[in-house]
């Protein structure tokens, strides 16, 4: 056996990541029921899923439907068939593309999504984190774009300068910005950008997402996964939301109006917003970890981040419901709207 | 990016496999509706899936229902907790172990599950396909147990005997045996064991399958698949059905008839049977093609072997209507039942 060394080998410690309850409610047993999740960067009101046939449970799924949610999947990011990749998830892929490339200098712009970075060590390779675009100077550039937590976003043709033998250009959060702004149209010739599905449809559970590569390296992609690699479920599910222009629409719009809304609460409740997408709100505060522990007390979770103690990310609150609850644990007066 | 060489460089044509209805139907456009898929080993009656709650499918996949799901893996595998692995399906499986091994002699016992051969070779290992377990002389052995299609059961003290740095012990066709069958509750110090979730509890849409290893190859494995890797539904079925012991028993009593049933109706028809499990059954018929296309023209999907061209493998008939349409499909008078 190679010696792969594991999260703990590298960090001494596991990667933190929002979007699960069972610590913290541990840690305070005694919060208001149910908890609101506000750590993840996941749209609150999913994609209604509706009963699914049993066949799609029961049988092996398909080519016919993997085709089918690559066409919906193609037409929704403005690419070919043929560039598409569907995973059981875009960290999957982020496994992966490490793997497929000899032991390179790595840079990453960042701090960012802790998985890049993880990954890349995992294999061996040379990995710099960088803070600007312009000073990535290695063989491989990995962007996380909107980047995640900060909100930043680079234009494409920032991107497009980039001279580096593979340019890894991380989607996930692109959903709801015009389509100019991705990548994922028109490819330069040295990138792959992951498109993921669970986020700005609510479903992240059900384990979806992409790669969009020229036809080679999304051939070794394909390899890498094997057959099957995506549920029944998710090829179903997927492609009817990906077709649904109009719930998109109607997303996009309740998501940006919740965004202002909650920027607005935040700002009164004496943090200072530094950006996010409008599936988070990254927000910084000269005592985070005691609002981080006071919301906890109070049955919500929010994300801290360990390279930047003052940094709180918001996911968006679900709906009135779950703004009032937030308003109140951060002692704001609630508005009537 | 280095060249790992896709399916059709290494063989010329994409593996064969059962379970994909699209294209017999595209040959044989009118053949009766609707298509009997005879062409899996997948358990025709589905453990129930009943409606999952709304998390399931918008939250990420917890810790603690992954922890649910491998405490009851572990009582169904009679194995520690520490030693599974969850994965997407033991394909994902195949796919990852020979990334895990150095370049390695490989034996496998066969021919068998092609997958084997095809991720060895695609990962540049010298692999020989022998026919029995004692010409396996190699670094890495790897045997179905039992063996898909033939049924071949291997004694578990055979295995025990082998001394292979690296054993892979595939037992997707194992639940119905009895549990002494399987090395996953002994496992030796060289033993990697694949158990598949989707086949015994017919469903394979949902992407679920386990390794079983010590704990340094089990970390290995939990690395490469990463976080997230099971979806949300699976966690929550896979965890309620591997614990239901009265649905196993239920179903292996059902199939072991069923496997009689179709034993006998074979054997009226001219097949001789050569094997199987009770998940499928392994027969020859001299004009086995001929009968291939006689079948999906009345439209039943069987499985055909290009490596033995009289072998005709035949998944479970969901029950007295799909038998009765095999009988009259294979001109075999019915007997009252």
């Amino acid at each position: 056996m190679q010696d792969v060394p594991n999260t703990g080998v590298l960090t001494g410690k596991p990667i933190a990541h929002g979007g699960d309850l069972g610590e913290v409610r541990r840690r305070h047993p005694d919060a208001p029921q149910p908890w609101i999740d506000l750590s993840t960067g996941i749209n609150p009101v999913p994609y209604p899923v509706i009963e699914q046939p049993a066949d799609v449970w029961s049988r092996l799924p398909s080519r016919e439907a993997e085709q089918a949610l690559i066409a919906a999947a193609a037409a929704r990011y403005r690419c070919a068939p043929g560039q598409l990749v569907a995973a059981p998830g875009t960290q999957a892929l982020i496994q992966i593309l490490p793997r497929l490339v000899p032991r390179s200098r790595v840079a990453i712009v960042g701090p960012t999504y802790a998985e890049h970075e993880h990954n890349w060590r995992r294999h061996g390779h040379d990995v710099a984190v960088v803070t600007t675009l312009e000073a990535a100077d290695a063989d491989v550039v990995v962007v996380v774009n909107p980047d995640n937590p900060t909100g930043r976003i680079l234009p494409t043709q920032a991107l497009r300068g980039v001279t580096a033998r593979l340019l890894v250009v991380d989607e996930a959060f692109i959903d709801l910005l015009p389509g100019e702004a991705s990548l994922a149209g028109n490819l330069p010739g040295n990138a792959v950008v992951l498109r993921s599905f669970g986020k700005t449809y609510g479903l992240a559970g059900l384990r979806l997402g992409f790669a969009v590569a020229h036809e080679a390296l999304a051939r070794q992609l394909r390899d890498e996964l094997g057959p099957w690699a995506v549920a029944g479920p998710a090829l179903t599910i997927g492609a009817a939301a990906l077709a649904d222009d109009a719930w998109l629409q109607a997303a996009a719009t309740r998501l940006a109006d919740d965004a202002h809304r909650l920027d607005a609460l935040l700002a009164s409740a004496g943090f200072t917003i530094l950006g996010g997408t409008t599936l988070f709100r990254l927000a910084s505060h000269p005592k985070a970890h005691d609002k981080v522990e006071d919301l906890a007390r109070q049955g919500i979770h929010v994300r801290a981040f360990g390279h930047q103690p003052t940094w709180l990310r918001f996911g968006l609150p679900a709906g009135d419901g779950e703004f009032r609850r937030l308003s109140a644990a951060l002692q704001v007066p609630q508005k009537v709207r």
